[in-house]
């Protein structure tokens, strides 16, 4: 089996989906390690510090002689067009972002993994890398949203007075949220948190922030909300308006998988806020929490800042990457034996987890979105 | 008394000298207040906060008009020039770096107070401009390594693994080093600091970091260390090598006043870092502690990333301003009785804070800078 682990060729993508402190599991797998020359720099892994692997300068050959790829972003066509039919390919694909790529894996019979379709059971929590890179989200974003705010988060008592610490709002208390409670709170802020789904409040309180919320039951499956009704929604509006205007720092994080992420923060919420306030609104890259975010850029509206990162976990590559990687060794050592592939369709794990497969999309609703309903 | 707050014009300085919170102080010594408009914008205090003051438009004649003027920074020629002749400048105003200034405040017979000159006497504690901003850049240079680094500071158990916690140093345990390894604390580091200073164990300690010295006594007055000699300083070298090649990220705050940063962090010792690894250098402004340090630069070398900021508190203007300006009320406080200025030269607290007066250098070592010895 030889694992090829190209140079991420997306813009701003830092991460690499192997660090060299996991090259030992791959070979103990029997795998053979070939690694572009330069794919670990992005995350501060340079090359002398992959031990035996296999350099190749060029990219194409590497896709060429590959029965594996290991990528974090999805290959663009034309790194598709350079892998062997049949060979494999893992990482986040993001098959509602990139059909074309999908069609393209579809029709070069290669079989796709994507890492963000593993299913949230407890014998996949170590492949989990939605969870892995969420908690780098969460964390960055907190982080930003200090550096930015102008304010200390921490309470102080100084010669020159008492410096009352800041008030920071966490919207969503899935993974990436409670690691930004979290860090927040390390900081030293107050801290509240709003979620619609009731099983979110135990978590919240037991990182000591305060749970805000509407009183309805909005839980869905895989751990996220469903949609809102227009009556809720309208009562979520009164219930946050009144909390944002007293807030320093807002990190929102709420998405719902396959959708556009919901308009949490209204334009009118913005300008109640304090001058010098921010946003930091992970959800970006699916439109954003807050009607006025624009991805990747800081937006300044009635002295209020709102930054809309859309990739966080690549702002922190290295951490990043090593969590990354786990989750995908992880995985791999589902889908290899004894250096063989031995891909076991009865394991829901690597069922779930196709995307394509032997010429068809295997995951029903990138199917239905690319094919149409059948 | 007329006390004025003009906008500060130097480039990229933020703060204010008065926060909206404070007019209520100053009116109550019996004092108006002559507010230029905007003078707050930068550090998020828009014009409507600051009530009962007269706004001005024009710069040039709330100078003429002030009988005391508040500055951050030191008041350029031009600015000096529109001064009435015996009125009174309080702010930092770095008389080392701007002679030029110390000369035209002299020569206009303005009698000028600089903050950093206020004796570190306990009764001048709510005075301490130099400790209040030391505070804010001690905090914010944490928060700027900690987005630096691509590295969680914390220690993190995960299903993809355990992250171990980054090691941070900090070198010179002042009021911002302390401030440092506090909040390098809070995030979840593993802190140790570095300092000459045999009086610097037990705060460093108190703060759960671990000291690493040279067992050499450099205590010197005010708080300071004196400068090492040869010998020590090669000491120095051999033993921080050896801390700093296992640390993802060092902020140093060391400052020996009136002169050049020491040059702790040699170029060497930042090539036996590990890659990824940052170093905020907060003495940027006196030359930086690290031979590579450049003036508000991020500098790379050897997968290495220096940066040194030269205005720390400007970028987190909101509480810098707020504490700042606490700091002002309480000198001016000493200044004014019954609405009339009232200067006892007797007071250490005017005598030594005092840099001009009458068409004379008050501050001896200014003085000799600029005239020579007499």
């Amino acid at each position: 089996m030889r694992v090829a682990i190209p140079k991420e060729i997306t813009e701003s993508e830092q991460r690499v989906a192997l660090v060299p402190q996991l090259v030992p599991a791959l070979l103990k797998l029997g795998c053979t390690v070939l690694f572009e020359t330069g794919a670990g720099n992005g995350a501060y892994y340079p090359d002398p510090q992959y031990q035996n692997v296999e350099f190749y300068q060029d990219a194409t050959k590497l896709y060429q002689e590959a029965d594996i790829v290991l990528k974090v972003e999805a290959p663009f066509e034309n790194e598709i067009s350079n892998l062997k039919e049949k060979s494999i390919v893992i990482g986040l694909l993001s098959p509602h972002r990139y059909p074309e790529r999908v069609k393209a894996l579809r029709d070069r019979h290669i079989t796709s993994f994507a890492m963000e379709l593993i299913p949230r059971i407890s014998r996949a929590q170590s492949m989990d890398a939605l969870s892995s890179q969420a908690t780098v989200a969460g964390y960055k974003a907190v982080l930003m949203a200090a550096s930015m705010t102008n304010r200390f988060f921490p309470m102080l008592t100084t010669a020159a007075g008492t410096i009352r610490p800041s008030n920071v709002l966490i919207i969503g208390a899935g993974v990436a949220g409670l690691q930004a409670i979290a860090t927040a709170k390390r900081l030293g802020a107050i801290v509240k948190a709003y979620d619609i789904r009731t099983a979110a409040r135990e978590q919240i309180e037991s990182l000591g922030a305060k749970m805000i919320n509407i009183d309805v039951k909005a839980d869905a499956s895989g751990g996220y909300a469903r949609e809102l009704t227009d009556e809720e929604k309208q009562k979520q509006q009164e219930v946050l308006f009144e909390a944002i205007s007293k807030t320093d720092a807002i990190i929102s994080t709420a998405l719902i998988p396959g959708r556009s992420a919901p308009k949490i923060i209204s334009t009118k919420m913005v300008e109640a806020m304090m001058p010098g306030s921010v946003i930091v609104d992970t959800a970006a890259i699916a439109g954003g929490n807050c009607e006025l975010t624009q991805a990747d850029k800081i937006v300044t509206h009635h002295d209020v800042m709102i930054n809309g990162p859309t990739n966080l976990p690549s702002m922190m590559a290295r951490d990043a990457s090593n969590m990354y990687a786990k989750n995908l060794i992880s995985f791999i050592e589902l889908l290899v034996k004894d250096g063989k592939l031995n891909l076991d369709w009865n394991d829901e794990i690597i069922s779930q987890s196709a995307l394509t497969h032997e010429g068809k999309i295997n995951h029903q609703p990138t199917r239905e979105m690319i094919e149409g309903k059948s």
